[in-house]
């Protein structure tokens, strides 16, 4: 738990020497490198991004990327249907539609959430957003001046990071458990906030199946957690992609059914429908959503209709609830199979969530070694995960990973989870071998250094802290 | 021309009298009023958005709007296109893809961009974004600190100035003739700032058809444009989304195919295919290219899939140079409508532009009439257009308005026109009743308050410039 303000460090990469001589990945020399805007010296490649080229080989058991099983979709039905969209409404599918987005998707939007006890939400409250990343980009863009601070767990999720860094926000995290956020250490961090003379805009909370945590907020935490925000009067984002993706339970009342008027919720398609067609929203009170829309007409012009319409459409005709429950049950087995895999290959020492939806494991290794350094060789054995590093704003988190079994089949994370053992026993023998030898001696002996410079990511400090 | 700050005033509309009492039209008092950005401060509903429920009345005729004819297309050929890659491709099109955009499509791309003469673009150098609305965003994001100076053609699209006002950069606008940017006015301003100590971060400029303008850059002009850019160090950004659309001659040379380094160019699919799909493009340098990913994934993660796939399959399977054709066809038939129109009944004194592509004319009124004061007896008259204030980001251009044609059908046009011509004419009688009195007074006469409320665009100055 630490606040830092976002790095305006070096915002290239080295590049990689090879045969001797260096490979020009891109100009060394960009002419424009004084014109850049302050906001962009601090953008890094994500963790996840800077993985993308090795998780598509086939080779490598993927447990890094949190892509949805969407095959499993009926996906003959659901091509003549947008099909259909376009041939018979081609004059509204493929044309500009409205900033706010489509009011037939936006009252259906208030259908879904109504799953989640929120009974009192008005179409006009809602903007459709390109995922609720957008969501997330037109809120902080809204409220966030450069260097005002942000409350979000730690870890977090790192595509949020993102936002707040573009932002120039700092963020200021606030520790969870097995339960969620911690409601006693957000109060902590508000008091020190307001002793610092911190200006904190918001709290940003993934309370269903965190992304990475792969925890759930407890009931009674949620409760505790509105009466902070209105003991404080702090703003609540809420982002919720995984609400719906319970595997033993009814969904939770949401933050935002408790406290209209201090909670922003973001919610998505991506997981219950298609992330392909990137729709999500914001359900904001009517003066925030009418800033909203101007931020995203100023973004966007709006969003698109084809999509929007597929959504819509998709919520009218197809049985989108029991596909809900097939997906769930499709992951509870993956989920499963990652779990008893690791209970069964792990060394002792090393410990992990166990999730009861959602997409995520959040395992933390043994004897303080580092994911982010294991990381070239467990990618040479051919499993991959995302290091813990790029969930947090500080540079905290190597000892932890964070592993998706969203996207593999059973069987092959069974086989990821192995490989993942049998790397992090290799890196325990030698971590005893050289136990004499300092912490940064021992990292540079197991690092090859052609690969490690390939992968950059946001954190910028080596201090490691819990 | 003038260079202004972006408004911090007033971010909220009255609400409007109605029956003897206030109609709360959203929350008076905003109880997070105090927690905002600067940036949104000054965000204002643009003059095009602020009439779009007008705008939709059957019994008005728009020529206010920019929307393509997308009706034009092949709906039937089309949707079975998009249908078979949602079945056969579900995993490719359902699915998150790169946050670049999907390579096959930027190989695409490149081939649409030969037409103008660029041919030396790399897939690599291409970024995929939400319409053309987001490259320009991005771009400002990349390059404006707030206080930047923006250079930008009088007038300009009012989307960029949107875009520009929510980077909180300040705006200093270029003159245009028939011939679009004078040079010698564009050196002119490079000068001042200079001068000034402005920090200029680029010139932006649509060359082809411009919007609102109508006119398109000259060939000579190009070259000195470049030089210009060449001798002052300055960044071009050409935003070219009607470059494929002229009537009468081959797509003309861009100003990339001139320069590739100081130039960025905006492309978009929205006037040559659908603007539902919101698929643009950014070609720039790959240093520039590095940092527009970055902030792509930060703001939609990636853009959607599924209509990247469209627009790729649409170029791959469909003849889309044919039907860009009878895309400019039909436009020009409108055109026509429109210039006949105009020169057959518009009172002596109105002038407007004459353009040879794309989807705008020009108009000034006569005798210094006020077209935004004139714009609710022009809705009455049932004839919308935009008001010329939209287009400049320091209050001037009342005196212009500007007439789209093409989406309503010739006869709608003829129809619209006429009506115009009668509300102009009707001015102008009234004008000369009220000579006498001082122009502030004579509008306040003409204007019913109650309609006048409801339309709030970004000008804050009541200052007239030409």
């Amino acid at each position: 738990m630490a606040s830092t303000p976002p790095s305006h460090g070096q915002p290239h990469r080295t590049p990689p020497q090879q045969h001797g001589h260096v490979i020009p990945r891109h100009p060394r020399l960009d002419p424009l490198a004084d014109r850049y805007a302050a906001r962009t010296h601090g953008m890094k490649t994500s963790e996840i991004r800077a993985l993308f080229s090795v998780v598509s080989r086939p080779e490598v058991v993927s447990l890094a990327g949190g892509m949805p099983a969407v095959t499993a979709l009926p996906l003959d039905a659901v091509g003549s249907m947008i099909g259909e969209l376009v041939s018979g409404m081609g004059a509204q599918t493929l044309q500009y539609g409205s900033g706010q987005g489509d009011p037939r998707l936006r009252e259906r939007i208030c259908d879904v959430m109504a799953l989640e006890g929120i009974t009192d939400a008005s179409p006009s409250e809602v903007v459709v957003t390109v995922g609720s990343q957008q969501g997330l980009d037109l809120v902080t863009r809204v409220f966030c001046d450069p260097g005002d601070v942000i409350l979000a767990e730690g870890p977090s999720y790192v595509g949020a990071l993102g936002v707040f860094q573009a932002a120039e926000a700092r963020v200021r995290h606030v520790p969870m458990d097995d339960d969620g956020l911690i409601p006693e250490a957000l109060e902590q961090a508000l008091i020190e906030c307001r002793a610092n003379g911190d200006r904190v805009k918001f709290l940003y909370t993934v309370p269903n199946y965190h992304n990475p945590g792969g925890v759930t907020l407890s009931e009674p935490r949620r409760q505790a957690i509105v009466d902070i925000a209105d003991r404080y009067d702090l703003l609540v984002i809420e982002d919720n992609p995984y609400g719906l993706l319970g595997f033993d339970r009814e969904p939770m009342r949401a933050l935002r059914a408790r406290d209209a008027q201090r909670v922003i919720y973001l919610g998505s398609f991506s997981k219950t429908f298609s992330p392909g067609l990137r729709v999500g929203w914001v359900l904001a009170p009517l003066a925030v959503r009418e800033k909203l829309v101007l931020a995203t007409e100023a973004q966007v012009l709006c969003p698109p209709s084809l999509t929007q319409y597929a959504v819509a459409r998709y919520l009218d005709t197809q049985p989108w609830r029991e596909q809900i429950k097939l997906f769930t049950e499709l992951y509870r087995e993956r989920r499963d199979a990652t779990l008893e895999s690791l209970d069964a290959l792990m060394p002792p020492g090393t410990t992990w969530t166990r999730p009861d939806g959602g997409f995520y494991v959040w395992l933390k290794l043994p004897n303080g070694l580092d994911s982010k350094l294991m990381q070239p060789r467990a990618v040479n054995a051919h499993v991959a995960y995302v290091p813990g590093i790029g969930f947090y704003a500080d540079g905290s988190g190597r000892e932890y990973m964070r592993l998706s079994y969203c996207y593999p089949e059973p069987d092959q994370i069974r086989e990821g989870v192995r490989r993942l053992a049998r790397v992090i026993e290799a890196e325990l023998d030698l971590h005893s071998t050289f136990d004499a030898v300092d912490t940064g001696t021992f990292r540079a002996v197991g690092r090859p250094t052609h690969t490690a410079e390939t992968i950059v990511g946001p954190a910028n400090s080596d201090r490691i802290e819990d």
